[in-house]
């Protein structure tokens, strides 16, 4: 995990708490009632809207997005570079036994060494990126909906609480704790909307760029193989899809 | 149904429900002329925006986002490379005999039996399955102007119990339940925007990408045995559609 | 107008005078110079925001949504076979004397008995119907713009009778009557935005796809006749626009 | 300026000074501090978003869209037609010394007198189109701005006057016309962005729509002088641009 | 700095300071822990949702766009149109010792000077011109999601505050300053999001624009200059893509 998100998660929560402690007891803003409320409907509602297959799949997918190594564009690069100077040394066929740990790029190169034609490669490893990309918005769709799920039931949940404590309005001491109990709701549900779903949500996107270029250059760096182009033009080609921007950011 | 939208069902009720009882009854959360209101409104307005026709054809058409089966590519897949065996080992002909289930899959196996062009078959098809997403889409819409127009009848009649309430208010003692009875109409147009009408949009929606994707695999199963193209290329073509996501999915 | 339409209309204002009615009376919800606010604002926006000759012109396109028979393509598809044949029949000048009500259909059929060429028919008719969906889409975003007007003047209402109110807290007894009359001009606007002008735009949109579908019948149809095709395949062809959805609709 | 944007504007401010002296006096209404806090802040923010330049010419195009006249597209194609008509009947060069208002066919028919090519032409014409189409937008997205930004700090000051109230809550007899002046810059920015920002920008647009259609027809127009088209078939199908509905509009 | 966002950004936080004056005093609006809570919160939410890095980058991006010199087309066409007679008098080979500060110009010309195809420029300098397009809008992503963020974490502050007065509604006069420093955080988040972040953003998308079209004006005069064009002719074109608008601005 990025040791900015991993920061970025402690401060959110540490802030939140420590604003709870200087004002009252952190037991105070604890209800089990409105927890399950609140989480339980929010995900009950994602069990109506999408089948149970793409819900657990889209929680693979965040979890790859937050714990998967980021893609390592120059890495690739020079990987691509080593192969392409193994088919120019040797022949296509030796880059069967060729050490490469990336499966997209397993995949390409193998189909290489089998002699596949161009157009068969690119149209296998397109598919792949555009299956990539669909499990990546769809994960995003499922994230964004719990965003827009969760505060939601934090109001109906508040409403409850609002009901029933104007039914009973006669001890005037337990409105206030009352009145708060219905707010913890809407507070858990803008909690888990901005904390949790809304950002997952937004990562997702972010990766689904990322991981979307990195296969991009494989597939370009896999026909270039296949047409035994010069490695030294194959890296030129290639890192022109880093820079600027990219190539900065891998040397930080 | 599928499993999970019926948990999930039960969930969001159950849990919606336990909320209520742990702090009051369930007989202060039910107010006849309330349900009318949001309800009735909701649907009036309904039938204002669309013709009586689209509104009572969308029910049916959520109908079967919920309980048709859901469509298995796979099977499709080997009911197509079966097919297309028949039609290499005795001729075009034989398919009309053939057994099919599916209607639109039978509607293309006839008429490739019938000799019809390639062009023709593929335009007619297609025809149907962009009609068939113009009824989702139009499905999607009227659940979406439900899911809006639910809260808006909440506030409207949370509005008319909160004038009431203001013109009397000589006796204090009616004034809190006055006001819960006024916000029970809030609390209504949010339950069924959240719970019924919006999942049930975004159930259209994912159904509508599923069915698509099913029926353009099955165009070009038909179109594949219309060329006669060998039964294991006709497999591997079609099954690049599901991989890797759906074919994963259709293990599970 | 459709009964689907009527009925909406009855139930959504009908249910609103219960509601008020089991709290109330009527009188307690009108309010003069709050229907003036909220109506009038709303109508003095569209006047700034829109031409004069567009505001009056957008009254007569929803009259036309609401009032005007709702176009029926499988009488379209009749009248163009029974057109077709007179021309296969007689000839294309005899169409000159055919009995057409549809003015659409009329004007592509004169240029037919004229000699027009077909390119000319197409740009001629296509243009007419741009110029409707335009008219259509003006109207539309008139009435979204009223319907996001009325709750802004409903607002601006509330809070001039909020302002009011808190500058004459001495009488405690005209606090809640105050109020109440403040928080009218919001119900008007919520009610208006939601049971009229939104409602209204949507059916406008739902209009527009259905009067676009009949026009464009109507010039592969006067296109037809014009190359002399076998009324037959012409029905067919026509009817293939419709299937499945629309012709199942038309039966009802 | 269109006699119906005065009326609006009358009708919208008249409103709201009639609602305010209903139930209580002007005076109330204006509070200094409260008028600089929501003008300020939105003209102030204003220029952290757009370069000043842009800001300024803003203004002059919203004034051009009040206060210039409306194009009239009949008037156009006859003045078109009359030139037609000399450079028929005496040359292209004796276009030099046509008396023509409009700037824009001005500068086409001079390029024409100077025998300029008609690709030059059309590609000088349509990039003063898109400059032209580029200004309104980015006014309409300057005041579009505004019409958010003015509801914010109206809020902001809301919550200054709120927070300020709170703060000294010994006297209760302060605590109304201190809320009263808190909820004056939620008023101010409630009315600035929907009786002044948000109409305008709405106006833009649709004054967008009117000079580009106005402008294409024009450049229709120049082009067909220089290629001596016949007058009346000239003036046919500049027609075909407004009809059937700017040709009703122009005969009003 | 543009003197208008100076002074724009003066006007803002001058108008809320005196608005806070006005009423009570500053320090009633200072406190500390809503502060961190606010910037904390949406700094930490920011690092949740993008890498390290593209947050850092945004910074660097944003820096850019409001210290920056703003990019002034006049003196690019005067000095391509220098370059272009360096070419014409001297020869291609002569441009790599001229003088320019522009280093996108810089890079184009010392292709030029190489020998370097036409397409083989356009590509590189179009690549450029994409990133940078790239790297603005995720910076306008980034202050955008900001601006959604920070009212969020205000309103969890708020709700926090209310949670904790309503538990203890003892002492009736600690209710109205607890009250007042819950609202803070409400306060803080409103300011920070509309006169912080998303005027940034609206100044990243501005500035996006203006340096897409100089660079994009810098290509075509580098390749101008690479075909030998006439200056005057290249002069003339260049400026065509700033007539009238951007030429009036360059005059001020």
């Amino acid at each position: 995990m990025d040791i900015g998100t991993l920061l970025g998660i402690i401060a959110c929560f540490g802030l939140i708490v420590t604003a709870v402690l200087l004002g009252g007891s952190l037991g105070a803003f604890i209800d089990i009632p409105s927890v399950c409320i609140v989480i339980g409907g929010t995900i009950g509602v994602t069990f109506i809207m999408y089948p149970m297959g793409t819900v657990f799949g889209s929680f693979k997918v965040m979890m790859n997005a937050f714990f998967a190594k980021k893609p390592k564009p120059l890495e690739l690069v020079s990987k691509v570079v080593e192969l392409a100077e193994i088919a120019r040394k040797e022949s296509l066929v030796a880059l069967e036994k060729a050490d490469v740990d990336d499966p997209f790029l397993k995949k390409g190169v193998l189909m290489v060494a089998d002699g596949t034609e161009e157009h068969l490669i690119r149209s296998i490893m397109e598919t792949e990126i555009n299956f990539m990309k669909q499990r990546h918005r769809q994960g995003q769709g499922i994230f964004k909906s719990m965003g827009a799920m969760a505060p939601a039931f934090g109001m109906i949940g508040t409403l409850v609480g609002l009901v029933n404590m104007l039914q009973n309005l006669e001890d005037p001491s337990s409105i206030g704790p009352a009145m708060a109990v219905a707010l913890l709701t809407t507070f858990y549900g803008a909690v888990l909307a901005n904390v949790v779903f809304l950002p997952i949500a937004t990562k997702l996107g972010e990766r689904s760029t990322e991981d979307t270029l990195y296969m991009e250059i494989t597939v370009e760096g896999v026909v270039s193989i296949l047409n035994g182009e010069n490695p030294r033009i194959i890296s030129d080609k290639l890192e022109a899809y880093l820079a600027p921007f990219l190539r900065e950011n891998n040397k930080e």
